[in-house]
């Protein structure tokens, strides 16, 4: 047994997008093992234990997560994730994962998958809302899959934007206002909002949305009014109803689990698409295990991490 | 973050006996989480996810287990197990525990502990069906809590029975008929059985029965007549019905879960007992993920293991 404490150094971002890719293939196609996630509640947050299994990627395990909002300001990260991989053949236990990292680099390559199949173009502007890590690892993952003309980003903080943008050399990014980078052709919302920043009349038809931020109950980003005139896509139809962007408007009764149009997995295996090069479309993201075992598996194909005495 | 690769090791039994109890006192009295069990199927077995917090023991963890019975044939354990310990305050990964042993060891004391609730007296004489390792931590265990006057074992196999005796020399034991292991006045049932051992003629009034052996669908030890004469404890009445040694009969109609006499933590706590020295109490064990993080407690409280980098 081996113990990988920085994997995500030797992953390579566009060989990611395609394992992420295969995985919600599978997904879609009813070959993958993957119960609900379970929470249990901690005094100052919780975690979620998520197992999984993947047949065509050989590989099943668990990550465990935690999420602590108040960690911050105890100089420790509010998210921490470790991932314990088995051997499919027999069950061993075969690597345990420092998955912190691997956890923003998998949500990534989901948005960027999203958007290389719903993209209504191959060249884009890309427009940012928000500027933490995920932001920044959706721009990363989207550049492998799209020709990124320019990025917009918007945060609450002017200095976050910045930072974020001067992280983007040598693509051309500069910060906006949320207007305008609500004009860009592929948005990423990244925050951790409860009520939406984004308004419905800054959405251009045409605009691909990834809607990132909200992955629990009572989060969202986006103006309801959006994901009615949208063709709105997620990753896991009963886990997005209960803690993605939908989660609120569905709760309030301004949209429902009817109105949503497929998952991510079906538009990658082609039984759904953009209708039109004028639609919106949104992909709902709440993350799934099947990502934290694809991106395990890319981990494992290298040599590092040490070895563990087992048994 | 530490990794404990032998943490079974630095255990005293009698200590643990005390901690598993508490854990099933809690559960009782409705002061843990512990979400059902997450099974995922894998070609050649299974592995579950067990997570669950004790908030008065301040421990909180997911225990992660295989059951893959063919592994014997290639020289692995079929069964092996990981258990990933959080920090209840911040959801930090605070411990990784091989817990192969450990599972032996909590399933141990759970049998002991209700024996010491259940046995119609403090001086016994032992019966054990079964000589693997789960009947050798269930003697060790038991000897904790009651005077064990005699151990009578009998395996399919004489040889394995004789094994197991000689393991304790300092306890009367010896290898037996399958009926007169029956009439001992505390019976552990620990085999692999897929249907009933134990005969109802063989049990005496008055018997205790700790039944261990059937923890999945389809396995049973015990003559489902034995049960409905008894009064039948559980660890968990709802995983008891789906893996327990009540669940064959429950499903060919002849047990029903309202016959369930109570949990073993209802015992503990005093809401329910043996009523009578002559009624046979049986407890019906199928591992509960409260146990893990008890005995897990325990093996944090030595300073074994090595440091892992994390994050």
């Amino acid at each position: 047994m081996r113990y990988y404490a920085d994997p995500g150094r030797a992953i390579d971002l566009s060989r990611l997008n395609r394992v992420v890719e295969e995985s919600f293939a599978e997904h879609a196609r009813g070959r993958v093992q993957m119960p609900p996630k379970v929470y249990v509640t901690l005094p100052r947050g919780d975690f979620r234990t998520m197992p999984a299994y993947i047949p065509s990627l050989g590989i099943a395990g668990v990550k465990i997560v935690n999420v602590h909002p108040d960690n911050p300001s105890k100089g420790i990260p509010s998210v921490m994730a470790i991932t314990v991989i088995l051997d499919v053949e027999t069950g061993a236990p075969r690597a345990i994962l420092n998955a912190t990292e691997l956890t923003e680099m998998r949500t990534g390559a989901a948005g960027a998958v999203a958007a290389a199949h719903l993209s209504p173009s191959r060249s884009v502007s890309l427009g940012v809302v928000g500027s933490g890590r995920q932001a920044k690892s959706q721009v990363q993952a989207i550049e492998k899959e799209l020709d990124v003309r320019e990025v917009l980003v918007w945060s609450r903080s002017e200095k976050n934007a910045s930072h974020l943008c001067r992280q983007f050399r040598h693509l051309e990014c500069r910060t906006s206002s949320l207007p305008k980078v609500c004009e860009c052709e592929v948005l990423v919302t990244a925050t951790p909002s409860r009520e939406p920043l984004v308004r419905d009349e800054w959405i251009r038809e045409g605009t691909h949305i990834n809607a990132i931020g909200a992955d629990a109950p009572g989060k969202e980003e986006l103006d309801p009014a959006i994901l009615r005139r949208a063709r709105v896509f997620v990753d896991d139809i009963m886990q997005a109803a209960h803690s993605g962007e939908v989660n609120v408007p569905i709760s309030g009764g301004l949209f429902s689990i009817e109105m949503i149009a497929g998952t991510l997995g079906e538009v990658i295996i082609g039984e759904k698409r953009r209708m039109s090069r004028d639609e919106i479309t949104v992909f709902d993201s709440t993350g799934l295990a099947i990502q934290d075992l694809a991106i395990a598996a890319i981990a494992l194909e290298s040599h590092d991490g040490i070895e563990l005495t087992f048994p």
